[in-house]
């Protein structure tokens, strides 16, 4: 048992409690549009400065500690978001609308992101160290001693996301993935939930205290983007930005990044429409029950997810009809779901207006209507031809809850160039069975082009957080299609390689010494 | 023998010989600026959109090839370079001004770097494969069978270098990396070599042909960098850009690829000045023959390399007197050499004559002149205060060629601040010995910073091909510190991450097969 935490409203600078002197945002409940304590005054210039200033301060000091401690440093961060208990999923709740299960489930995600990079740091092969021995002998030059490792790019700006209020915000997979490489992090508190940012942020906080690191590694800001967030990702010390949001949100800070004196890099985790193709074989054989599955995972969470099946392809044919009925029924019988913000809300309901006022788009179904609560995701349905589709990018925006566009289409040819026409995913998904392999051959190099994970009979929400995971993707997916934000290779986004050319043994940092202390992998002459 | 190839001027698109259009150039020779023929005109947009498609339309098949392909097509090319003969070499020497044994060098260097290429797509480590196994028995959630490979990310654009016509330009390290990764490549010639570049740019068009490998797999394009280039970096077929040239060329690249709808990586090598630490106890016992060795690395080439020893910082004591005097000396014996382009003469002149008209800069010594050739390089050394350089940016500004500046330094303190006033550089070099290890490790926390290569006692003129080679380092060293553009680190900038989550074992590529047949590693469940 831990005594409660009270919520202060004060930013967090390097350990230090500051009240904000900007406008003040407070948390709101969306199921009930009720205000909560306390106030969330913003931070100013002098703040970012103040923090940008401290993380730096540290910096060095950070990236020099060994692996053991920063794993140990993630590993108690989920000790201390554990101990805070069922404080931190009340807050969360109500900050968010979203249910109990789905904020612990979050929870012991959060905590596993953190201790997945401990394992990722003491292993160390991130740190890609390769050894190239002197060659003195060699004609018609020697060649010199060359060493490489990865070293931490920097402090990071982290900006959390609104739909998961622990797995991509404070102490989420940007933060984790940072903290591991041995970049301080400086959070800017998404303003839908600072309560629970707050809480994270303490507990962070408070890990660092124990383990005797300095403050200066972690701050937390409030306030709005254009000002805390668009000043720091343009100042002098912050090496790198991740982002998980809007599209229009992380195009603002690539071009904030691009316009600096030194641009940095961005990692935005923006917009995603995640096309489903249903493949004819496996369409005429199952349609009613993937019509359950496609709804289920359309449906899960309000659809707030990055991942969330906007789009589902399909021929007319055998079983094209059975899936659409089928898919509309289960959206008719669909009860509403909180969304997790006012404005939120108010966007999925303009979105879904501009489609049901779009000739090109058909309603197929739309869910039930509560108006016991407040902000009401209602599921809707929509359909419409691969011409219509092709001509027309309106159908190709995201429409961030439970909406999705069927296109239907007249060939294979049809098939392949809706894939075509599609911007970067996150997500492509094929449903097929064998006899629809040599049709899914001729997608699979356009999707591969289009999206970082291609599943197969499956939904594409649900994010694994493992080694082979890959959530990112061509833009407007990501900012950067080299990388992921989840996986143990989120880790490479906060490194760059530095070579040491016959620098002394005793200068060597341990990772690249040939006694390897830290008992890294060593690629020796690229074996 | 080979049939001795017949310079046409003409573009080459997809194996297509097309007579640009636009304001033609020719070739000048340095030594002598009188002009050679043929002409070169330059392409049109036209060209461009004709090069971008018919890389478009290749590149699934380009992708799809095995890795035995990719590395008989480089070695193809580079024995098709060498069958080029004494051609290529007379044409490079004349177009740059640089003797033969640099430019049968750099030949083999371009080569060997074809060659390496060959073994990294052999070797498939860069693929970077990560299978995590299916677990279907996983509570409270299955977990799908997740793997995960690079892949290539498009076609790339490459801008030929000035100042190595072969190591970096038509068949240098960008293209063969890119080529390597599966990557069409689409190059913009640099003017100042052209002939250099169609002759090359002929034997990857012949090694694409005997390979029976598609002929859009490779486009050489002429013309200026404001309009080719430019377009070229705009096409939305275009995905990645790799340049080496000036910090203005590269950030122009930067700015286009940014603006994109969907904007691209671009990898830029651009401006260093490569500042050499001369540490106290090495300085005082070694004052003279490290002038020697400096000067040299200096005036090697006419200090036409990216990491010329553009400053070198000491402190006031023992030694500081005799390395100055002594470089003033090797500086006065030194002649001149041809500089590779009447423009880089030019820019040349206008560089030391800014240092000339600057109090805060004093003349040390300059090199004999010489009357006999044209476009001469004469070098120049000079010498600041920490003081004057701590407040004077334009100080910090490169002289591409060979013109050094010297910092004297009145405390270890200054030593430090003119480190961190540094900005990105490709390399930082200290001379020190065993009694300079404490000052030293204070001073490499900022240098690892600040550079992508640190060495010691040596100078940083000279780039190892190798595995743990970095020829990278922070803006504006290069436009992204995640990354080299020398060894086989290089090819990671043209892949990007794909995840198959439960995709059917017939449909995978070779590489993520559990059977493995391609024989590349395989990091199974993390392990």
């Amino acid at each position: 048992m831990t005594a409660p935490i009270e919520l202060t409203g004060n930013l967090i600078i390097a350990g230090n409690e500051v009240k904000g002197t900007q406008k003040p945002v407070s948390a709101v409940n969306p199921a009930t549009n009720q205000s909560m304590e306390p106030l969330y005054a913003g931070g100013t210039e002098t703040h970012v400065e103040q923090a940008a200033n401290a993380a730096w301060a540290v910096f060095d000091q950070f990236k020099a500690t060994d692996p053991e401690t920063r794993a140990l440093l993630l590993e108690t961060i989920a000790d201390e978001i554990l101990a805070l208990g069922d404080v931190l999923v009340k807050r969360a709740m109500q900050e968010t609308g979203l249910p109990q299960a789905r904020i612990e489930g979050e929870r012991g995600r959060t905590m596993g992101q953190l201790r997945m990079f401990a394992s990722v740091a003491r292993a160390g092969k991130y740190l890609d160290v390769r050894v190239d021995p002197a060659m003195p002998e060699r004609a018609p030059l020697p060649r010199a001693d060359l060493r490489l490792q990865f070293v931490p790019v920097g402090p990071v700006a982290v900006f959390g996301a609104s739909n998961f209020p622990l797995a991509f915000s404070v102490a989420g997979g940007d933060t984790a993935s940072a903290l591991a490489a041995g970049c301080p992090v400086i959070v800017k508190a998404h303003s839908a939930h600072p309560g629970t940012s707050e809480l994270v942020g303490k507990a962070i906080t408070s890990a660092l205290s124990k383990m005797k690191l300095p403050a200066g590694i972690f701050s937390l800001l409030y306030g709005s983007g254009r000002d805390v967030g668009a000043t720091l990702v343009a100042h002098p010390h912050i090496k790198a930005v991740g982002f998980t949001g809007s599209r229009a949100g992380g195009t603002a800070l690539m071009n904030i990044a691009a316009a600096r004196k030194e641009p940095i890099p961005v990692y935005a985790e923006m917009s995603s429409i995640n096309p489903v193709f249903m493949m004819p074989n496996k369409l005429a054989s199952e349609a009613r029950s993937l019509a359950q599955g496609f709804i289920g995972s359309l449906t899960m969470g309000a659809g707030q997810f990055c991942t969330n099946p906007g789009l589902v392809i399909l021929k007319d044919g055998e079983g094209a009809e059975a899936f659409i009925d089928e898919a509309a029924q289960a959206i008719f019988a669909s009860g509403t779901q909180t969304m997790l913000t006012p404005g939120i809300y108010g966007a999925y309901c303009q979105s879904v207006q501009l489609l049901v006022d779009n000739p090109n788009a058909q309603l197929v179904a739309k869910g039930k209507m509560s108006d016991a609560e407040t902000n009401q995701c209602q599921a809707h349905l929509f359909s419409t031809t691969a011409e219509a589709f092709l001509k027309d990018d309106s159908l190709e925006g995201e429409v961030f809850g439970s909406t999705s566009l069927i296109i239907k289409c007249g060939s294979e040819e049809e098939f392949k160039l809706v894939a075509e026409k599609l911007e970067g995913q996150l997500t492509a998904t094929l449903q097929l069975e064998e006899a629809d392999y040599e049709e899914a051959r001729a997608l699979l190099p356009i999707l591969e082009r289009k999206a970082g994970r291609i599943l197969c009979n499956a939904y594409p929400t649900g994010v694994e957080v493992s080694h082979a995971m890959v959530h990112g993707g061509p833009f407007p997916a990501t900012s950067d299609t080299r990388t992921t934000s989840v996986g143990s290779a989120a880790i490479q986004r906060f490194v760059r390689p530095v070579c040491y050319q016959d620098l002394p043994e005793a200068l060597q940092a341990p990772a690249i010494k040939d006694a390897n202390p830290w008992k890294v992998p060593q690629l020796v002459d690229g074996k």
